[in-house]
């Protein structure tokens, strides 16, 4: 069993770096094991806490993530950083499980279409395997949380609208599956604010205090938008990616993941105290145009930097 | 005396296209006079009714806004559509009231620093030109809005924070100046949310159900998520820009004014019909390519389209 609330504490906006792992994705090219772990350091020095590192999959298949346990021990260098790592698998699982890796995302899609495009699996034979893997994980001894990422939860690019109660019913069999944490992820871009404020308040019926993380992507221009709703609503745990990095398969030259240096500024003017540098986060913005000089990188305030002449950082209490 | 609530009716959100003029303060070309022409009867064919036309201005000195009087004609020459225009002194409103043009905006900052460096006046020099237009519109027996924008209504770029008090001061000496509207711009973005929600509730408990406009910029990213807040406490009428127009002097590559086209998304996700066909607006951009091949077209809707499988248009009553 993993201690949710020390990882996540209540009292704080937990903002994850996923660009290493969901950034990466679908990139024509990828950082060195250097430039990650340089990425790591240099995010960790702005104040960045929570890192996805990688995802365990058979390395000659998939190169761009081969140095995964480089990474979570780059990570795991940083006294208060927090790894996170995709695992599609029982393979995946039991390789992770062999790290220091602080958190475990397995994933199950929240529309029946989707799971079986994605992992040609019907949503049961997932969340069988998601079953597999929390019992990997006590037969390990270890307290490595496992988090099921519900993907399409806000709408899905194969079957479209998908019902609360849908995703309502995912959360609930997901922790009958006996992971400590969820999140919703807006896989394709669809959702509008209202309907993440409807769905996290569902939440927060369902969860009381216990986190849950919103996965963003600004496919459609709504990814802070949407945040700000989620935030509104009591989320406190929010996935972003440097430079907004990740794209659509749907959408060639669509944006990303929500843009991790705008989220900071976001959640900086609603009030939240995030004790990141956001002028750190922006320049590290160069490590990418290094390592993948063809990727397109997003994001306003990397343009136009903070406001100069006001006050627009939340103030501790 | 105007009719605001024919122009603005309560049960409607009014996104205005001021692409025309913001959008084209600061480009390196625009468009001719037929292109002109050709974006608002584009624009109307998919169902923007609210066009900011230009400015009046001399001819000579700002040669993209001579032809300003066409664009008016070509605005009025749909039934349905209202017309604005800027005037920054009385010889531009004398000029704008000889002509069709609906709505006249005259400008005056929240910021004394910023009023006097944008126009050379005080504050209460620009207040007093705006009762001069005001007389004039009477004189003439003519019912157009005059409108006073009131700039760096979210903090200013020379002077930093601008208290509420001194936004909420400065409305009220509008009015007492003898506008018929008001509206609120973020004229360089440096607005959150929660920023815009706190004034918006001001202005609701100060105005009642009469309409004011909320003119964002993305500069820092925040302008749909501004856009979002604004809705939700109760403003209804809002400027947007197609393409995202319409950079920022102080901030060269930033994004400009609030894209029209992700706007008219958030608007519909969020429950308002809005009588807008966003595929054609998203459509309209190649002329923006062919008339200014060098300007950067923001927003994300245009590269990812709208969710093909998803019912995410509002439904209407």
């Amino acid at each position: 069993m993993a201690d949710i609330y020390k990882t996540y504490p209540q009292d704080r906006i937990a903002l994850r770096e996923v660009g290493l792992r969901d950034g990466l994705q679908l990139t024509k090219s990828w950082p060195s094991t250097a430039q990650k772990v340089e990425w790591v350091n240099r995010e960790y020095a702005a104040g960045i806490r929570y890192f996805e590192v990688g995802s365990f999959l058979p390395a000659d298949k998939v190169p761009r993530f081969a140095d995964v346990r480089d990474v979570i021990a780059a990570v795991d260098a940083h006294e208060e950083a927090h790894g996170i790592a995709l695992a599609l698998n029982q393979r995946g699982a039991t390789d992770a499980l062999a790290t220091a890796v602080g958190e475990i995302t397995v994933v199950v899609s929240a529309s029946q279409a989707h799971n079986e495009a994605n992992v040609r699996r019907t949503q049961e034979q997932s969340l069988a395997e998601i079953a597999n893997v929390v019992k990997l994980r006590d037969e390990a001894g270890k307290n490595t949380i496992i988090n099921a990422g519900i993907a399409m939860a806000f709408g899905c690019s194969l079957s479209g609208d998908v019902p609360e109660d849908d995703v309502m019913r995912m959360v609930d069999r997901c922790f009958e599956a006996g992971v400590d944490m969820v999140g919703l992820a807006d896989t394709v871009g669809y959702a509008g604010p209202r309907q993440i404020a409807s769905l996290c308040a569902r939440m927060e019926k369902r969860l009381g205090d216990l986190p849950y993380v919103i996965h963003l992507h600004d496919t459609r221009g709504m990814g802070i938008a949407n945040a700000s709703a989620a935030l509104d609503s009591g989320c406190r745990v929010f996935d972003a990616s440097l430079a907004g990095l990740g794209g659509c398969p749907f959408a060639p030259g669509a944006t990303g993941n929500v843009v991790l240096e705008d989220l900071v500024y976001l959640v900086e003017t609603k009030g939240f105290v995030t004790g990141i540098d956001v002028e750190q986060i922006v320049a590290t913005r160069d490590l990418l145009t290094q390592a993948m000089p063809d990727e397109t990188l997003h994001g306003a305030l990397a343009q136009a930097g903070p406001p100069k002449s006001m006050n627009w950082r939340a103030q501790a209490a």
